[in-house]
């Protein structure tokens, strides 16, 4: 797509620096793209503009992260008042107590909660404190999908027909080389929505299992809900089994005005929380059950899990947080929830119109689409191949660089409360250039 | 010391509040104090004031992270305008490459850099990458030594004399309760500063190891610097059997001006960051060897570490941090060093003159206090134990309540660069009172 005409010299020569000094030239791969990266100048609601003077409308939104986009003014404000009080103490806030208040009162299962710096960290903790809580070693999680970086939470993220093997017991497939052998061998992976094969490893596994990892809308998956009748098999088995249940809702959260936990009859022990609970700083948090949180407690005679962090709870992201919270009340998830389906419906109308194989699956305010005939709801049959992939970056490609659109790499959009019927519009008619443009390629790649 | 009169009333009251939504009222349990937390309402420079109205002196500047203090004008400026701009986009940054120069510019021997939200996070990349790099899967680390909460970096941090073992192969022994056994085996403890039993330990598990993780000054194995014919030998040994050595200088980069590994004729494979880089916003990063960090490049035909962070070198942490240490230049790391020496010196004469048995180690802008005769070099001479740990507690009480003087809770003090010879006189007045009231105790408790 490199002969495509846009302004990008800025770009082209920063990234010729980044590369001096940080390998390939990034410091985290989403941002990544050839021949090189784009750079941001400033962003203001939905719109991004770069280092070369073009703006665009963000579907991005940092990875699901800003979820009023960009430099809200609320935000803005409040933490320009926190930051000159500081931004960091070796002591308490009154703003951690208030932001813990606000999620522990909008979720009736977040029993307590506590604070971390990232999803990872989040992710990680949680799983050290199943761990810690049931004595147990082994974790399960779900083939494909993807907690962070902590390595027993990234077993299988990055499973191909290669490496996944037997669907009835998956392969613990590393995402980086030279994980041990230890960590392979303490992570179960199961197929997702699949209740008979699932049900099956778990029950081989019972005695040494502290918890079943899983996201309830799995983007990595394939961003199609979890099966209620799977979920609420698996929730029974873990009852039965005094295995912990618990949700990666980092991604997720935004989905309903409690996450997406709250769209099913039952609740997680745990939950890992961060992206949009951060308005727009780094920021994560386990939540739940009190006496499984009680791990971490140091009041108690025996603590399980000794647990700090630095920038743990600081004040800029609580305050930061808080206040995005608050903005994302009941009215605003349903809102940016309607937004996100009169976009698929003009999608769907486009697709319809322009006739190609193309299926959307997501929950709430994002959205992903797959080049199938049917809509999938298993990861491997969402799987993107590398002929899919290719086709997906050069579309995105011509997405970014001639219609000014950004969407997330595995080919999905997570809206923002700022986008309205305009950005929708200009998002429908970019696909449709785009999908008739790539048509003939889709067709011949669609399963 | 509840019988301290301090006006602690709004501090008290919401510390209940506080309980109510997270486990044991904390969300970072180095804030935890009994019975209750304090908590702050603004800070500047070198004084924090609570929410009661109490101002202190802040020598811990929360745990050793803001090198010049709290709010620092040129901070909060740098902050203020970029917030205006976003605060994270799916795009790159020119900040996050020049902050990325400085620091590589700052040391030769950081060839490449990448940037994540926290020390642990830092510490776990790199220990990772090592593995990728090598293809092996254990690390060493040095026993009591601190290196965030990954659980192999967590392995013996807590070591007593009930659980470390036999000093000739110290007992992997785990922080938090259900660490796997795997994570037990693939880490193997040494003791600091002993060489031939470090590198006997070494030695015996050669072919598995894919690093040495060291920090050059210990702040929980005794802040003692490392010695020096120790770490050549350690050094000399990982050249001759192509094992990495990577060093953990989250705390101590503050050292001198391109950390303490510059005090030392070698350098090491990898080094992680974070606290000061930070400028007080939440960071982490590793940095070394260019052919070592190309495990994270996405432009390599095989990718051996997959990486990436929602808010890994967002731009708020990367000009908070590249104002912070362009500040922090070899002008201010000489001042801060004179003073944090001045402090020692009156500290010493204190000592002298009120006559108990109490040492110092340190370097740079930190120093501990010992409860010894002689220096501890190691980490069993400077453990310390239940009776220890609350004589501490009671002190460090004391100066907290009495003397309004915030110190680390390991008996420590992180300088920053805002602390002038008024400050120092403060806390040589109040360690006079305290050693003088708290004499008959230490004196009984002395090794």
């Amino acid at each position: 797509m490199s002969n495509i005409q846009v302004n990008r010299t800025n770009s082209q020569n920063l990234y010729k620096r980044a590369k001096e000094v940080m390998t390939g030239g990034v410091s985290r791969n989403t941002i990544f793209r050839r021949p090189h990266p784009f750079y941001a100048a400033t962003a203001l609601g939905s719109y991004v503009t770069d280092i070369d003077g073009t703006e665009r409308v963000d579907f991005a939104n940092n990875m699901a992260s800003l979820i009023h986009g960009h430099s809200h003014p609320a935000i803005v404000e409040a933490v320009t008042d926190q930051m000159r009080k500081g931004t960091a103490y070796t002591l308490g806030t009154q703003i951690e107590i208030e932001f813990g208040e606000l999620l522990v009162k909008r979720n009736y299962n977040f029993e307590k909660i506590r604070f971390v710096n990232s999803g990872t960290e989040a992710v990680m903790s949680m799983i050290k404190a199943t761990r810690a809580y049931t004595g147990r070693e082994k974790i399960a999680k779900a083939e494909g999908a993807y907690h962070g970086t902590y390595d027993f939470a990234e077993i299988s993220q990055i499973a191909t027909p290669n490496t996944w093997g037997d669907i009835d017991k998956p392969n613990s497939v590393p995402v980086a080389f030279g994980t041990p052998q230890g960590v392979k061998n303490d992570v179960i992976v199961f197929p997702y929505n699949d209740t008979e094969r699932t049900l099956k490893l778990l029950e081989d596994n019972k005695e040494e299992l502290a918890c079943v990892l899983i996201d309830p809308v799995s983007h990595r998956v394939g961003m199609f809900p979890i099966d209620e009748d799977y979920l609420m098999a698996i929730h029974k088995w873990t009852r039965k089994n005094k295995v912990l249940l618990v949700f990666d809702e980092v991604v997720t959260y935004r989905v309903t005005y409690n996450g997406a936990q709250s769209k099913y009859p039952i609740r997680p022990d745990l939950t890992a929380l961060g992206k949009i609970i951060g308005g727009g700083f780094p920021v994560g948090a386990i939540a739940g059950n009190e006496e499984i949180m009680s791990v971490f407690d140091p009041t108690r005679r025996i603590l399980k899990q000794p647990h700090s962090g630095t920038f743990s709870a600081n004040p800029i992201t609580m305050v930061a947080g808080k206040t995005a919270m608050e903005l994302y009340d009941s009215q605003a998830v349903k809102d940016i929830n309607h937004m996100a389906s009169v976009a698929k419906k003009q999608i769907r109308e486009v697709v319809k119109e322009v006739d190609v194989p193309i299926k959307i699956t997501g929950a709430g305010s994002m959205f992903r689409f797959h080049f199938r005939h049917k809509v999938p709801s298993h990861f491997r049959e969402s799987y993107q191949d590398k002929e899919e992939r290719k086709l997906i970056t050069d579309i995105l490609d011509y997405m970014f660089l001639r219609e000014n659109i950004m969407m997330i790499n595995t080919f999905s959009c997570m809206f923002s409360t700022t986008i309205s019927q305009r950005e929708v519009d200009k998002l429908t008619d970019a696909l449709f250039n785009a999908l008739t443009k790539f048509k003939p390629r889709i067709e011949a790649l669609a399963k």
